[in-house]
This record gives structure tokens, C-alpha cells and sequence, in this order.
């Protein structure tokens, strides 16, 4: 058997979607509104899922106490009320790494994999009510 | 890594669950008051998974504003504001498929499945908030 | 100080938005593809507010092993997995009370006031996750 | 009785929290990260609720389908994926009012006040999953 | 024009619902299972609603930065994690003050209503996702 | 194709995190404020998962008609409104066995693995808004 937990973080940040890869027009195609040059700003909901042997002693998995630090070091200092355009290296104007939250999946898993305590599954993302990403081991890479 | 986004998509409909293949007191005893002759309703929420590469230029596996009207086409037209067991065809009396929300998800896949932009994973229906029903493909035919 | 409770209970149901009084024109544009002769339906959450004085021995305005069956028997039995148009005596042809969700209200708000062991203040439903309709004493009436 | 009806629209939009009224200490110490001059962002939740008398023929307050374009003119073109900022006059850097919530309310409520067709009670908007403000006549001026 | 902040709060918590003013017999009727003398628990969320004038400063009610140490050293400390009869005073034996939510919702209400930085208007205390209780000075107190 | 339905019961309950494996600062330091002597509560959503083939007659995986009452007799029935640590057999002093979601994650697994109608693939538990827990079968275990 599979015992998983999961941890929801929030943390509020704006975006432009952009990339100079792209014409204007072609830019002005693929985001629409979310081009805007002022950017624009989301609630975002992060799923964290880690698993592992349950203790038998504490029967946890990992302790919350030691995963919300990580988490807040990692993430939601980094995100939280900023402008990920500009404040988040890894969206850096040189890295030409659009702020899309396919891409945020994948930063934030990248920041997150090392803790040590548990296996990180998954990371979700809310964007909006109606709109999440998430990003996991595929089957073919766990085989 | 897989990334994959999901988006919720709503509709309200109504249907009964009935079947001629069964005598009125088993359809009675199965489907109880859902088998009322009139008829009955729900909001349903349809979640609508797919997967792919991130498109490097673009940071996103497909782009909602090309999923949206796809969805909308060839789910909420048919479906919202509709009475599944007279109004959608693959629910029509003569074709004996009671419109059941598991048979409501494969209806869906069916319709939903050649989306050319990235590969369909699962859809999830809401039909009250505490029932939900899914489909996906299953490990052994992925593999 | 004023103390109330609110409870709420859910019914699946389907109705029709269509009304003698109009023509067919007039039908069609006033309520649109809601007034698909087939129908269609949805998940109603109803939200039931009482107040009244805390009982200092029990510590309760009024006990919910007392109102659920007050409602379940007034409004759940009567409600749902029905429709509405056809199965509910208020809104039968004849009384040509359209059962949109103002005048549903209404009728739960008639059908519970009676409730002895507390005032009824407000009847709230939800008929969409978007949507929401309450009933209360106006506070002229109050006054 | 008064009967009401709630609907809710949603816009994501980038504020910054600033005043030039306040030295930068003072708008360090009052909005602390959110005086981050990067701006940071919102999923916004817009409830807004309007009452009147049923239409005896309709069975409704006011059609929404009149109510939705009213709400997306004058509201969710102008705000949604903005800047407010820079891109909302009401917030334009002259006019030194700080795009809280508070304020955020205030100026939808004045926006829709002039809605014809029913009485405009009140605008509530969800800033975070925890925060909420609302805006109403009071009792004061209803009397 | 009067506008409000709503912001919720939680906590995890455990009670029995028994009352020495009533025989055994008595309790068991009025409480049911929630007598059970080892007593059961919930995750509360409790939503605090205060109003005041905008401050043309700072263009706030209240600053939650002042809101939140103020219901955290009243309320949070005082009960998460904790058993209500025993630990929180208002509750303890002697009083025979039933941990009820109605009793709850006067006793974080007179815990509250000195905030010095605006005026307390409601508590609202969520105790299971369908029962809520919520606690405002009456109208007639107001006039 | 796989399909698979959920339905969420709940049960409100309450515990303590403690352990005699430990000692007193290590029970202090791992479970924190969920080691109080007196314990503390929680509404418990769990969410139960199945899936089977599609019945071709019914249109169903599992009549929910019959998995209420499976779960009702084996889950609801022992947990509902009981203190997890003295009135759950499984989580009795002498077992060791901490109570905390993971290890009732297993508890609740075991106790409805016998369902005879669907597999049963996983038990997901909500102990509050942010934490989640879920058991299912490992993909190790299902090849």
C-alpha cells in the first residue's frame, strides 16, 4: 500500500505572459488579455504530496512541522506578493522562462524534490477556480 | 516529468435513470426515486484533463483558448440546459444506455478524445458534492 | 444580541422556465435555453436560518434533531428528485407560477415559517455555484 | 418579504499597496509586503446583489441575462487582468486612492449603482480564500 | 454607505455536549450522540466581521496586521488543539455553560468586541460544512 | 478504460496525538499541540474510491444504495462523534497505534477492503482544509 499526504500552501503574485520568442502579434494570439504590459495577479493554491513508510513510532509520514518550513523557505517567501516576471529568478527576462503555471509547476517541483524526509510526488497548482496544472513523475520514468 | 492541466467546465441538465432492459419493480429497487418518471436534474461539473510537453516558446501544453470552444462545442451545446435521456443522442430510448454519470464520463471521453493539441488523460464529473465519477485510461492499456 | 443558526440541506431537481402568460417569442427571449420544453435541472442547496433566544439549559435556540425532520418532511420529500413543474402543487399548470429560483424561494419560505420552536428568518438557495437567491422579512415589516 | 439575488463574477487583476500620503516607513509598517513597488495579484470574487419585487409574469427579480452585460461592461472589461494601479482611473496615481479592498468595493458599488432594474443592496468581494469585504446601504441612510 | 471586513479564522477542537441541569435520560434525548462522555471534536472556522470608516489614508477599516494578534492571543491560543469543557474557562464545570456553537458564539464574541480599531459586528462560526451559527447585535439594540 | 466513482462521507470525531514509544519531550517535540492530555477534534471528509466494470444493464459500477450502508455500519457508525484514542478498537491503548490520519487512512482501508461489489482502489481523508491523506495500492503492488 501507498500512503500519501498532502499540503495546501497559497501565496498571492502577479504575471505577464510574454516571451520574446514570439512577434507582438503572435503574443497578442497565443495569451490575449494575459499580455497585458502591467501584468496581472492570481491566488495561487499549491499542493504539496510527498510519500512514504509510515513511521511506526509517530505514525506520520513526515512531520508538517518539518514540511512547512521547507515549504516557506523555498516557496512562499520567494512568491508570495511578488511579481514573478521580475522577482523569481527562474522567470528572470534573460531566462526566457514565461510565467505560465505549467512552468511554475515545474520550478516549484524542482525547488521542492530535495526534502529529505518524505518522496515528493506531486505538485498542483490552482490558478483560478476552474483552472489547475500538476506535474508528477511520469509511469515510464518510475518504472 | 508529466504536466498536465486540468479544467472544470459546468452544465445543468436533467435525466432519469431507468432501463428497459430491467422490470419496473428492478428498476424500482435499483435506481429508486432517481427513476422517477418526471425526471430530475443536477448541475454537473465536467474536469477535463489533458497532458503533454510544455511547448518551450509558448510555457504551456495547450492553450485554454483552443480547448475552450472544442469543449464547448461538442460538450456544453449538447448538454447544458438539456434532458439527457431525449436530447442527446447517445442517450436516445432506442439506444438502451441509462444516463448514469459513469456512462455520462464515457460519453464525454468519446466525444473529447481527438482533441489534436494534447492527449486527453481523464474526465471527472461532479454530479452532487459528495458523488463524483471518473475515467481514465487503465495502467494495462498504457502500457 | 441576536443569535441564529442556518442549516443546510440539498435536493436535485429539474424545472422547466416557461409561462402561459407570455408568448412563445417572449418565452424564448426572457428565459432563453432555459426554457427548453424538455427541461433541465440542478442541484439546489437550501440554506435555513432561524433564530431565537438560547435555551440556558441546553444552550440551543432550537435542537437540529428538531428542524431536520421539519424540513425533511415540508420541503426534501415534497422537492426532491422531482420536477418541479409537474410534481410540486405550487407551481402545477394551473396556479401558472413559473418555478424560477425567487419564487421557489417563496414557496419554502411559506412552507417552513410555520416552524414552532423558532423564528424562521431566511430561506437562501444556491441554484448554481454562481448563483443565489434568499428570501427574508423586509425590515419595514420588522419594524 | 424581500427577496434578493446574488450573483458572482470573478476578475484576476495586479495591485500595489502605496500611498503617497504616508512616508516610506509608514507604508512599510501599514501594508508591509504588499507595498512591494513590483505589485503583486488577486483572483477577485465579485458578489453583487440586487433586490426588488418579483415580476409576476417572469417569476424573477431581474433577468440576469441583463444583469451579466451591465456587470461585464462596466466592471470585468475594466478590471479584469489589469494593473488597478495604472489602469483603473479611479486608481490612476492622481487621484491618490489605494486600491484595498475597502476602496476596490466602494468604486464597483458606484460603478453599478445605476442598474435599472432592480435595487443594487450590496457588493461583496472575496480578496483571498480567508478575506472578504462588503459594502451596503447602511441602516442609517436606509431609514 | 457602511462597509465591512470579513476575515475567518480556524481551529481544531474538541467537546461534549451534557448538561448537570438536565437528567441523563434528558441529555440523552436532547444531545444524542454528542453527549458520548468522551466527546467527539471539529475543525472550526470562525469568520469575524468588523465595520468602520475608511481611513482616507491608508484606505482601510482596520489594519488585518493589528486584526489578526488580537484574535490570536483571545481566541486561537485559547482554543486550538484544545478540549473545550475542560481548558476554556467560560466552559469549565462549574459554570454549566454548554459548549454548544451558539454558547461558542458568545463567548468569542465578548472575547472580541473591545477591538479597539473598529466596530465588531457578527461572529459566524462554522462548525460542520452544513450547520453554521452566527451572533450580531440585534436590531432593536441598535436603534 | 478505467472508471472509477467517489463518494465523500464525513464524521466529526476527536483524538490525540501521543505515543508511549516516545517519551514526554519527544511526544512534545513531534505532535506538539496535538499531544494535550485532553485531545482535540476534527470533521473528518472521507473520501472512498471504487471501480469495476460497468454494469451494461444498470449503467453503474456500484449502487450507491449499497455502498452507504457498507460504509455506514463499518465507518460512520465506530468513528462518528467518538474519541478515536479510547472508543476505536484498533486504536486502543494497548495497540500503540497513533491515530493520527495516516494510520487511520490504513484503519478505514482495511475495514472497507471486503466491499464485494468494486475494488476498492483508495481512501482519501480530509483532517482539515489544507491537510489531506490518501492509501491506495502501490503500482508495485498492482503489477
Amino acid at each position: 500500500m501507498k500512503v500519501s499526504l498532502t499540503r495546501r500552501y497559497r501565496f498571492a503574485a502577479s504575471h505577464r505572459l510574454h516571451t520574446p520568442r514570439l512577434s507582438e502579434s503572435e503574443n497578442q494570439r497565443v495569451y490575449g488579455k494575459c499580455s497585458n504590459p502591467y501584468g496581472h495577479g492570481h491566488n495561487y493554491s499549491v499542493e504539496v504530496t510527498v510519500s512514504g513508510p509510515i513511521d511506526p513510532a509517530t505514525g506520520m509520514i513526515a512531520n508538517l512541522a518539518q514540511l512547512d518550513p521547507y515549504v516557506e523557505t523555498r516557496i512562499l517567501e520567494a512568491f508570495d506578493q511578488k511579481y514573478l516576471n521580475e522577482q523569481v529568478p527562474e522567470f528572470a527576462p534573460e531566462k526566457s522562462l514565461v510565467p505560465t503555471t505549467e512552468n511554475l509547476c515545474r520550478v516549484i517541483f524542482q525547488r521542492l524534490k530535495g526534502f529529505p524526509l518524505a518522496h515528493l510526488d506531486r505538485v498542483r497548482i490552482e490558478e483560478t477556480s476552474n483552472n489547475s496544472f500538476e506535474i508528477e513523475e511520469s509511469l515510464d520514468a518510475a518504472a
